[in-house]
């Protein structure tokens, strides 16, 4: 990462090429699907992949059970896309059948978009069913899988989605700053594409790679080449393994935090390996009551996901990335030493809340 | 750049906060400006810029002296927006009476937008007199100062530009992968804004700053550690003293190529520090004979910009980033050498261009 590589000299395009091909090798979509990496957040290549696939006469069927297919569907708004909702609880996934018979009632729906693995809540949706279902309505599919892509399995010859985004930076373990969409080749000419934006046009950038090999503009070299290495390691790893090292991640945590009344809200057979959505009523009912809890831990330099989500009063522990051996163990005594400071906190409220500030407790 | 800081914890907002407030004292625009940071490359700020704070009602004069004012209009007309231009050859720069006449007898111009210095060639644009001369028609003005800021000196309380975008990577001398702008604070508000986009939308993105500290959607954390780390050099070094710098490697190269036949192709008084777009036209005619010179120099380890500029048969030396004393006279020195080399290709061009390949010269 440390490498200051000239961004349009041909040991950089080589880079950039094996990342794709990297990349396509994990969906298991040579042949069939192109790379097409975008510099930013994720959400970049989300907003990205919807305003270059979805045009003015389309309409999008969008699943929502959590903030990012609710994202989605600010990011549709906001373009001015027609769309239509199908919003479960966050607990519960899109229902199928009901997919189904929208797309099959509903002859205006062209594409349905919906999120793999809801960071919201570390549910994982019906991946292969909704793609299903959709191409047997012949409706064009966008996959937002940031969090989920190469810690769980995507077959692109056996799910045939049309578009699916990720980021370097989730379970491909490399830094943020690069993200990137899995897109068919079928979907790559002028007809298939409507991007009113230069910079997140994928269809155009995508042109520049086959020709040039170029990113058209300045591209995160540094984060490039970490995600080039990062790739490399998932490779000697594969995707199974990664998705076994974090599932025992998930279960150490869930099973030692218990004791303590912190448990997911999700059922057992809803719960991805990525990240648990957390309660704990004893102790965290609000956005105080969580600081105080996510800077006990801090303190010890152990990070957890630095934001309670209201609606469901819940709070998120990942279980991906490089996380070691002991480090849940850790997060377990630290949790284990919590109780007592809740207690003393509860009888002198003014006292924890004014001697130990977020500052003071980070230092 | 690699500590894996989390993104939404309080370190981090204190990182993000130091990186705009000396962005903001780079600009001596506290009190009038704010600064705010976006993922991504330069252009990607650019585009947000413009799109942020351009209307549909709205209609820009784009001056036009190279490739990326080239880029600015083809930006508008992606988005849909109204526009005039002002082309000038990319050796001249815009006639500030020219544009003053346009302002004055177009009432429906409400946008001047320029590059500060085109990286085409080099050439400073006449900064002060552009932003003077939008003022006093009451016209808003964007300036792409993606090469020149922190290397060229801006007054934020005597040239009172509405807008300024610039980027980590040029003269910050950070590594790629975020962008800014400098926006006047009497924009920040419902009525001036008109985002099109959620990834692209700086109105937004600067309430987030605001509200909470935080990025909406995962910043590059390592590249913003890197840019904080940057920006303290910066202030030990000065603007003035790095336009120096820049301006001896510049001198070095200018004079010492000259006896080649390689000369820029500007007139000097409109000559920056930043870099030089040269001719050697007994060398250099097409992309061939350039990549021939190109891969001579990188055989080297000396890089220059990879691309010949086509349309005025240049290539471009940059004179920004952490150059050491004896790279020029390096470069200067491999040129010597090139000399036989370009006579031995021309009385053999077969032999030259087969047997030594792009990937070989490189390996």
């Amino acid at each position: 990462m440390l490498f200051d590589i000239g961004s349009r000299d041909a040991a950089f395009k080589r880079i950039t090429q094996e990342i794709r091909d990297q990349i396509l090798t994990i969906a298991q979509a040579h042949g069939s699907h192109t790379v097409i990496p975008i510099q930013g957040s994720g959400t970049f290549a989300v907003e990205a992949a919807l305003t270059t696939f979805i045009g003015r006469g389309d309409k999008a069927l969008v699943c929502i059970n959590g903030q990012y297919g609710e994202r989605i569907l600010t990011m549709l708004r906001r373009n001015g896309l027609a769309f239509e909702t199908l919003v479960t609880p966050v607990t519960e996934v899109p229902d199928v059948a009901l997919v189904a018979d929208r797309l099959a009632t509903d002859p205006e729906i062209t594409h349905l978009c919906f999120v793999h693995c809801e960071t919201t809540t570390g549910i994982l949706n019906p991946f292969s069913a909704l793609i299903n279902v959709a191409r047997a309505n012949g409706v064009v599919t966008i996959v937002d899988s940031m969090s989920a892509f190469g810690g769980i399995a995507v077959n692109a010859q056996t799910d045939r989605f049309d578009v699916l985004i990720s980021s370097g930076n989730k379970c491909l373990e490399a830094p943020p700053g690069l993200a990137f969409a899995i897109v068919a080749n079928t979907l790559l000419n002028r007809k298939s594409t409507h991007a009113t934006t230069y910079s997140l046009d994928l269809y155009d950038q995508w042109l520049s790679f086959e020709r040039s090999g170029e990113w058209r503009t300045t591209p995160p070299t540094h984060i490039a080449q970490a995600l080039h290495r990062a790739l490399s390691e998932h490779s000697m790893e594969g995707t199974e393994a990664r998705w076994a090292r974090y599932d025992r991640v998930r279960e150490r945590l869930t099973k030692g935090l218990r004791p303590f009344g912190i448990t997911p809200i999700l059922r057992q057979e809803l719960q991805s390996p990525i990240c648990l959505a957390l309660q704990a009523k004893h102790w965290i009912s609000d956005q105080e009551s969580f600081e105080y809890f996510y800077n006990f831990l801090a303190a010890d330099q152990i990070y957890i996901y630095a934001k309670l989500h209201a609606p469901s009063q819940t709070f998120r522990i990942g279980c991906i990335g490089q996380i070691q051996d002991d480090w849940p163990d850790r997060l377990i005594d630290r949790v284990e030493r919590f109780a007592p400071t809740v207690a003393r906190r509860d009888s002198s409220r003014k006292f924890a809340c004014s001697s130990l500030s977020r500052e003071q407790i980070n230092a």
